[in-house]
Order: C-alpha cells, then sequence, then structure tokens
C-alpha cells in the first residue's frame, strides 16, 4: 500500500519550524505496520497544494495530510481539494453546530471567520476533531483513500489513532511490517557494510540500510508481510544474524543508547564512574546523565580544557605536559587516573583532542584524540583521528569514549543474550 | 525560481530519525533569498527516487537531493540518475585517485566497495567533498539545474555553502535575503506574542513567526519583493523594532548562539570562567566549548553529581548541604564560587536540580533548578521551574546557567548596537 504524506505550511519551508507532524504520523504509521513511500511538504500557496495532491493520488494508495484546515485566509486546503477533486464546498449544518458549541463552551461567540471550517467537500467524510475546531476530512479519489488532518500536531494525532489507522487498518487486516535496529560503534560504514556483505542474498525477505552518526553506524532491518507471525520469526533470525556478524562493535538493540548500556552494566557489577574532559568540554558526562538513574552509578568529572586545571584538578604531572603535550596518551591516561582517585570511583574515562577548526598542526591535526580509561587494574588508551566539524569531531569523541567503558566492561549485545531484548 | 528539496533515505520514513538535512538545507537557501517550494523525501528504493526525481524536474527549476551517494548497496541515487537521466556512469580517474588518498591520509587502503563513489553519470560535473569520500554531483536536465548531494549534513553543508549557493546567486543577482532572526531566552512563547502584539498591523509588510526551542524563543521575521534594496530597508527597521520591544530578553541575531555572545562578551572584557555542573552533568560546558575559540576564555568546571564530590572538588560545605540540601539556591551559589576560586577564574556558573523523571518531590518536584554565578563581586542565584522531558528540562538550564552569564555581563542585542551585525 504506498501512502504519502503531505504537510502544508510555508512555516516549515524556511528551515526554522521543525516539522513534527511528518516525524509524529511516521512513527505512528510504522508501529501500525504501515511505512510511507513519500513525505511531501509545501507552503501554503494554492498552486504548490494542488499540484502535490495531484502528483500524490496519482503515485500512492493512501494520502494523508496536515494543514491548511484552520479558519484564517492562509489555510486553503479545503478548497484547493475542492478545486483539484472537483467537489463543491457544502456548509454542513451539523458541523457548524459542534464549532459554535465549542466557543460557547469557553463563554465565546463563534467569530464569523470560523464558518469556513464547515464547508465540506462534496463526498466527504468528516473526521470529529475532540480538540480543535478543525473537522479532518476523509473522501476517495478513484482507488486512492485520502485525509486531510488539521496542522495541529495533537489533534492530527487523535484522528490518525482514532480514525484513520482503525480504517486503513481494516482493510489490510494483516498489516505488519517491521523494523529492528542495531546500533555499532568502531567501524566506518563502509568498513561494517563489508562485514554484512552476502546478508540480503542469504535473507532475501529482509532489507538492510545503514546510517552513519556521531554515536555510530546503525543497522535498520525491515521487512513486510501479511503474516505477523512469520515476520516476527524472520526478523528475529536476521537480528540474531546481524549481531553475530557485527561482533563487539554492536552495542544495542533498538532505540536504547551507548549510555544506557554502559549505565545498565555499571549497576549490573555495582560500579561507579567518573569523567576527565579536555576538548570535550562536558559532552561525556553530558551522555552519561542522558540516562534516567544515573546518579546511581555517576559521581561526576572534571572539565579540564586549560593546562593549568589538569595539573590542579587532575593531577597531571607538569613534567608529561612539558614532554609530550596535552594531546597525548600519557596525559589522557594520567586524566582517567586522576578522576578515578579524585572522585574515589570505580573506574573512569578522560578525553583530550583537538576540536578545531584551528589549533591543529602537522602532528596533532585538527580531528586527533586520545581517550583513556583508568580502572583498579590498569589505565590505557586509545588515539582516534576524527573527520567532519568542530561539533562533529567533540560528538564522536563523546560516543567513543563512553564506547571504550563498554568494550573494558565487555557490555553490549554480543556480549548479553540478544533474546533478551524489550 | 521553483526550488525542490529531496531527502532520500529509508530511516527518514520511519520517524525514527530527525531529517536534519531538510531543515539545514532549507535554512541556508532561506539566508540566501531561496526559498523551496517543495521538499520531498523518499526511501532507497530505485523505483520511489525515479518518480521523486521525475516529478521534481518537472515542475521545478532547481533540485537538491541529498544521500545515497555513500558506497555501500542501498546507495543508489547514482544509478537511478544514470536511468532516469539516460546518462552512462564512467569511472573519474581523478575522483577515484581522490578517495584513496583520503583513506591514506588515515594510514588505511580504500575498501574495494568505495570504488563506486567515483563513478560519475556522463556530463555532470563532480562537486568536491572536503570532509569526506562522496563527491557531489550537478547535471542539467532540459532547464532544470540538479544537485546531487551527500547524506552526511556536514558534507552537504559544505557543497551547499560553497558550490550550490554562489551557482545559484550567480544566476540570480538579485536575489535577497528574506528572513532575520531575533533570538530570546526568558520569556513563554505567549507572554512574548503579547508583548509583540500589533507589530504585524503596524508593518504591513513583514510577516512574524515564533518557535519554542529549548535556548529560548526565536522570533522570525519574513518578507519578500524582487527589490532587493527595499527588502533591506524593511527587514532592518522590522528587526530593530523586534529587538526594541522584546528587551534584554534578545540575545542575538540570525544563527548566532549563547554560547557565542557569551564568549564573545568574555573576551571583549578580558575575563574568564568555570562551570560547576550537577543535574546537567557537563551540558554547560559543552554549550561552552561549541564556540570555536573558547580556550581563550573558559578555564573548565567540575561536574559534582554526588552530594560528595560537591565537598571535596567544590568545597560546599556538608553543613549547607544537610541544611538545605543539594538543590538549593546557597548550594549553588557555593558552588560557582567554589569553580571560580578553584579554577582561578573571573566568573563561574553553576548548576543543581532535579532533572526526573524520578526524584522529585513535592517541595522539590521535577524540573526545578537553582543556577548560581559568582564573581569577585558577588554570588547570586536564580530558581526555575522547567517542564518537559529529562532531555528538556536538563538542555533548558544549560541555556538558562549560560543567560544568567550572559546578563550578568550585559550582554546581547539590546546592549550592544543592532546595526553591528555582521
Amino acid at each position: 500500500m504506498t501512502t504519502e504524506i503531505i504537510t502544508i505550511g510555508s512555516e516549515l519551508l524556511h528551515g526554522l519550524v521543525r516539522n513534527t507532524n511528518i516525524d509524529l504520523i511516521s512513527g505512528m504509521l510504522a508501529e501500525a505496520g504501515l511505512r510511507p513511500s513519500y513525505h511531501t511538504t509545501v507552503g501554503d500557496e494554492a498552486e504548490f497544494i494542488a499540484e502535490a495532491f495531484r502528483t500524490a493520488v496519482h503515485r500512492a494508495e493512501v494520502v494523508i495530510t496536515t494543514g491548511g484546515l484552520g479558519p484564517t485566509s492562509d489555510d486553503i486546503t479545503r478548497k484547493v481539494i475542492a478545486t483539484v477533486f472537483r467537489r463543491r464546498l457544502i456548509l454542513d449544518r451539523a458541523v457548524l453546530d459542534e464549532i459554535r458549541a465549542r466557543f460557547k463552551e469557553r463563554g465565546l461567540d463563534m467569530p464569523p471567520i470560523n464558518e469556513v471550517q464547515a464547508l465540506i467537500p462534496r463526498g466527504a467524510i468528516v473526521i470529529p476533531n475532540a480538540r480543535g475546531t478543525a473537522p479532518g476530512l476523509h473522501f476517495t479519489h478513484l482507488k486512492t483513500e485520502c485525509f486531510a488532518l488539521p496542522g495541529v500536531p495533537s489533534e492530527a494525532q487523535d484522528m490518525l489513532r482514532d480514525y484513520v489507522i482503525p480504517f486503513l487498518k481494516q482493510r489490510n487486516p494483516g498489516l505488519a511490517s517491521m523494523i529492528r535496529v542495531v546500533r555499532t560503534i568502531g567501524l566506518s560504514e563502509s568498513v561494517l557494510a563489508e562485514r554484512l556483505q552476502g546478508f540480503e542474498r542469504e535473507e532475501p525477505e529482509l532489507k538492510l540500510g545503514t546510517i552513519a552518526r556521531a554515536s555510530g553506524v546503525d543497522i535498520h532491518l525491515s521487512a513486510s508481510s501479511a503474516d505477523a507471525m512469520w515476520l516476527q520469526g524472520v526478523l528475529d533470525r536476521g537480528e540474531r544474524k546481524l549481531v553475530e556478524r557485527a561482533g563487539t562493535v554492536a552495542y544495542a538493540l533498538g532505540s536504547r543508547t551507548l549510555s544506557d548500556v554502559v549505565g545498565e552494566a555499571l549497576l549490573t557489577h555495582g560500579l561507579t564512574i567518573a569523567t576527565a574532559e579536555s576538548f570535550t568540554g562536558g559532552s561525556v558526562g553530558a551522555a552519561v546523565v542522558s540516562t534516567s538513574g544515573s546518579s546511581r552509578y555517576y559521581l561526576g568529572g572534571v572539565v579540564a580544557y586549560s593546562n593549568e586545571s589538569k595539573e590542579t584538578l587532575l593531577g597531571v604531572s607538569s613534567e608529561t605536559l612539558r614532554r609530550v603535550g596535552s594531546v597525548s596518551a600519557e596525559v589522557a591516561k594520567e586524566m582517567a587516573r586522576g578522576a578515578r582517585e579524585r572522585l574515589g570511583a570505580s573506574c573512569a574515562v578522560s578525553t583530550t583532542g583537538v576540536a578545531g577548526p584551528e589549533g591543529g598542526t602537522a602532528e596533532k591535526p585538527v580531528g586527533l584524540a586520545h581517550i583513556g580509561y583508568s580502572a583498579q587494574d590498569g589505565d590505557v588508551s586509545e588515539r582516534y583521528l576524527f573527520g567532519g566539524s568542530r561539533a562533529d569531531i567533540i560528538a564522536r569523541a563523546s560516543f567513543y569514549a563512553l564506547d571504550l567503558v563498554r568494550r573494558s566492561l565487555k557490555a553490549g549485545v554480543p556480549w548479553s543474550e540478544p533474546s533478551s531484548r524489550s
């Protein structure tokens, strides 16, 4: 069932307002087993809305729009539907009474401007709006089902849950399309892809996709079928196989974060942790506390941005700083050890590097990072060269720091039972 | 000039991954005076990408795509371009050498899989990629200019800034920026809207919009005209008026961040700063170092997550902690003073609060935050109650902490000359 979502609103084209309806509707449809094939966004101009409608009914079997159903002059979705699909607008008395009643509830008279919201394209079904004045519209054009919903996210969400999704499920009783996510860190997208080569040939029912993020590469596994049980089985097997192939770079399934995995491992082993950050400025600590309940294992840390603070707050030796410089394996290790000892933690992780865009040298270029880890049985460090912008480099180094902790604790999906996922 | 942006990637249709490229590209184009008329998103299936390309070249004069230029099997944009526009793929030796060199820089051999990235549709111009291995593509179909960019946001951003926008500006010399942004922090969206009431009546050429973010409320001001000079004048006047109306809650114009404004003020006054964070876990420090060159004024900080670390690392008195608890005005002030003294900084800012979702009480509910500021002439603190998720509360508290520094230093647009914007 090819599905297209059209979000209508000029503010969505400036890049300043986040298009929350797209994420919301896609998420709700995906949960129901429907994956849209197209997202389209257009401004409040009749010409562009009309063109988007024409294109959508041509290429999709289900079209869901949001926006343009309000009472003001830039709300023209109704009018465009009337023109494109040649359906006259008819005043619906029952809808008008409902809009009036909604204003009365608040002790107000309905402004005349709202009357247009009771204009319904001939033959369209009215989708009730429990929260606002704009009713939704449902009509069929040739073989395409069209649903026009209001732009207010909570109103659109209600109508999707109570009307659109039940309608589509009734039409397609077996609907089940699912997505699994295996999250990895440590390999580039292309190296990981090589490791997964042949997978799609061996599992032809499954579709694989990879997305590179600062937190590593996420592998998306999807399939669709009318048989939900069969689908579950195929996805379970595929997910297990993917984790096996990926190996220790696989850290989590679904939407769990690296910080969640590290936090759980620390709790399981009864350990506490501290952080010592230089160029990441607090990003590692911020990632750690993004997990709810982190106060049970995170004691705190030091952001030692200046060399002096590395000495005074973490006890890094001035001799080491002079000899090898602050961006070095030795300093990373001394920082981690210093944080662990001063905060009395079981273990500690540290970062030192060059975030750029200035400050790089031939020997220590922008993107160079040393990450340290200290525990009672010793200290280690790893060297990385990250690419991207200042923000990218800081974000990547922060995730790789968490990952060094994860690997040191042997945490993540390959070390746990993949079937124990929630 | 009708412009369409197509973002390619199945992950963008699931509602799991935010489509950052749409926001990024739209924002950059809007700044350059170009407003796209259509946004389209499609998955990694050849059939849907082809259909999106065909529709776009039919209805738009400029088409910009992102995604699908990577080395893996789901990266098929090159192939689809070849099929739809009947352009044979030709191996470009120079591009291949560049990709090899990029791997070599990092001491790696190019995996064979990356070779496909050097395949260029006949007649297309290669847009160089300074950050990654995927080059961009520029080709003309009938009268439509098409630009295929990589999906990695920083790479797409570079190519837009250095190639696509200059090309389009050269084609349309009269293009004038149509959007101004005045950034504020400290008032809710509805209170700010009341303060701005009547503005659109007084300035009928201008359109106003507000967007609530963790960093406060951004006001955007837009207008359009073929007369660039006139437009500039109208926007300048509107912007000045907005800043006057908003008052001291206005902190920046355009895309400058709170951290940029605070950093500039510290540099101007020759001051240094330190941070002392509890529940924000390092987010304030991370925000400070997001500004390039922050090492000139940021000395570092302490993340004192546990009560013990507040005492040992910041010298907060155990008596205060016992008497009023860690989430209190007194502790916020002692934390800031401790950080300022121990790091030898001119000033320091601190946070302590309840991020939730657990741990709230009637007296100290989830969302409660005390923010402290210490300078040589004394210490202050402010109390806030933030709403939203754990992540929202942490993000808001971090921005309000920076804002306390900003107001203490009297920095931001109302205190500077608005016309001095870059």
